[in-house]
């Protein structure tokens, strides 16, 4: 066969075409149209369909957003009843999900919740018989992201219970999404404000335009896999450094600094050493994180030392930063207020990134089933660069 | 907040930019350059780097072409003793795994062998303690792949038997990855004809230029996540129905027809009814696929009544498509005599895909180390199409 090709080094896998060139890491082209959300990042907006995210954070519950953005429209009330009435059963484990679940926290203890997270939305999709979308009616795929959807608190706080040594706490379907996630995750019936303040902190993270891990889901989507297979991509590509959203790292940072009177010296020696201080700066926004707008009102509310203490060390990096990084316009970003309210409602450091990942699994499945109505895959193609092909393979 | 907005109807993520218009599902869109393979559709031909993948299907061994995809070179024997003395100690189960998988078995046992691995990958990973890819050198890259692709046989046929009632069978390390696959998968050593068949269907199916599941696994690989992340998202991209891959389709079709006697009505009326005949055409060939035309030689080697049939209908498939499709260039593609194969070398339907998904697991991981060295995410952007923002939200 070798004889029939010419030895060449560049060739593209669609026939005919010598590959169109874009930005790497294929920066601002266009890959879907979507109604879903969007980020002006000149403007620090972002929006769930055609409302402000933050708007709907300061004024909705998380289901009337779950709503929005499954359904496309904020529910009146009489849909609202009927979109509880479903969500909330849906919170109870399978059987043999819960039959498995020691196992697999006992596994991933060494990671910690969100890596059973994955396994177990396989395991109940599985089990379910989740079928692909691309052979799945609308009416369906929206049965199974709710289904899927509703599960993630309650395996996440199922886990790490267990990995504590602790029983699951059964979901219960009187509370709402935010005040049973904590409920199950402490077995105490929280207080309004904590409650609130997660489901604000729920709401603002649900989705922020079209980042690597909805990419990821609406790759897969677009292969005509079922809901769940998209929803663990999604996860995959969440729990790459690079993609951002790890709220611990701003307060572990709070803790290094330690005391008012050590802020300056250190973050400026950090800053001087060139590391990256952790909850500042963002790829998209040029301004403040609107988010981190909310979430400091939101920890104001609570008040108390450790938030005049993060109030005071917001204040100081962006004055040095502004002083040793002229121009650059490092604001604030969503972690560094995030951080802090998930300590005020009593999360454990390492339920922070399980947390958000509970919240952006309701904007990746809106995602992977607008995904769904497209029929195109996504392909992109890659150019080989390698030595001239073919070479004659060598003796063994 | 909204006052400050003004209302619009576009808006594209990346600051500054408009976005950039390309063709829908990035179809001919450079998203990478890649010393690892590519796919000459025109001229019917793939290559592993810089080799005829069908030379090397033809004249070696797996464990080379491992070696190839993952160290860049052919092995000598001194390498080649050093590679199988380093990945068949890699063949057995972890213990937290080992101790998870009948229960990984029995939730997954309505969907099969293959909804259990990206499962059992990520426990394996967690308990491993594999590190994100971003923080990982290049050394422990090449043994974290080593290490979660040789346990995907494992995994499978382990899972399998489960499933069927049985015990797992330990992986032997003197036996070839071809032939231990076959043995763990029955109890019995194959013969050596299976084991050659069975590894050139897998050395066919390493890799085939940019698909959408090698795209999937780079994609997380880009966020910088652990490389068990991104074999898992590749998984989930390959599951669906868009992606190809699933030889028993092939096999199903030519059980469907029975005889010699049926082939022609049986291929006619489909054709005419507008359905597409399983294991005939592709969307980047314009020639018959490579593949299917090696693996009609291994199937022809073992000969036999199904042999003669699949030949029989494959002449006359291609006699009925050129008289009623004329132009369209509708040529046999690598399912068709992939499924014939594998039946032949004693696999069960249910593992066919398995099986593909056990070679391409190597090509992912090639890709996903080569991915690892460009600190680039992959992120594109979206444009919103939705009403005008913002609105204001209404009261609940």
């Amino acid at each position: 066969m070798s004889t029939a090709i010419t030895p060449s080094r560049t060739n593209v896998a669609a026939p005919g075409s010598e590959g169109i060139e874009v930005p790497r890491g294929l920066k601002g082209v266009v890959v879907t149209e979507t109604a879903l959300s969007d980020v002006r990042g000149l403007e620090g907006f972002y929006h769930y369909r055609q409302y402000s995210a933050i708007e709907l954070a300061e004024q909705r519950t998380l289901e009337d957003v779950w709503h929005l953005m499954l359904l496309g429209e904020l529910p009146d009330a009489a849909a609202r009843a009927a979109f509880d009435a479903r969500t909330a059963p849906l919170r109870r484990l399978p059987e043999p999900l819960r039959a498995v679940l020691p196992a697999l926290a006992a596994a991933t203890a060494p990671a910690g919740p969100l890596a059973a997270l994955g396994p177990a939305l396989s395991l109940a999709a599985a089990d379910r018989g989740l079928r692909p979308l691309y052979d799945t009616a609308p009416e369906q795929r929206l049965a199974d992201a709710l289904f899927a959807t509703a599960l993630v608190p309650t395996v996440l706080t199922a886990v790490h219970r267990l990995q504590h040594g602790e029983q699951p706490v059964e979901p219960r379907a009187d509370l709402s999404y935010a005040a049973n996630y904590l409920y199950m995750l402490t077995g105490r019936e929280p207080g309004p404000a904590e409650a609130r303040a997660i489901e604000q902190y729920l709401i603002a993270t649900v989705d922020h335009g079209f980042n690597a891990s909805t990419f990821t889901s609406r790759v897969i989507a677009s292969t005509g896999a079922d809901l769940a297979a998209c929803l663990v991509g999604g996860l995959g590509a969440l729990s790459g450094p690079l993609h951002g959203g790890a709220p611990s790292r701003a307060l572990d940072t709070l803790d290094a600094i330690g005391t008012p009177d050590r802020i300056d010296p250190w973050i400026r020696a950090r800053v001087l050493a060139g590391d990256r201080i952790m909850g500042f700066g963002h790829p998209v926004y040029r301004t403040e994180d609107p988010r981190s707008r909310m979430l400091r009102g939101v920890a104001e509310g609570f008040g108390g030392g450790l938030v005049e203490f993060a109030v005071a060390v917001e204040r100081q990096v962006l004055a040095i930063l502004a002083e040793l990084k002229p121009g650059r316009e490092l604001h604030t970003n969503v972690e560094f207020y995030a951080g802090v309210v998930m300590h005020l409602c009593g999360l454990p450091r390492e339920m922070f990134t399980p947390t958000f990942a509970a919240a952006r699994a309701i904007g990746w499945s809106a995602n992977i089933l607008e995904q769904a109505r497209d029929s195109k895959i996504i392909r992109p193609a890659a150019r080989y660069v390698g030595p001239a092909v073919p070479q004659p393979v060598p003796p063994a």
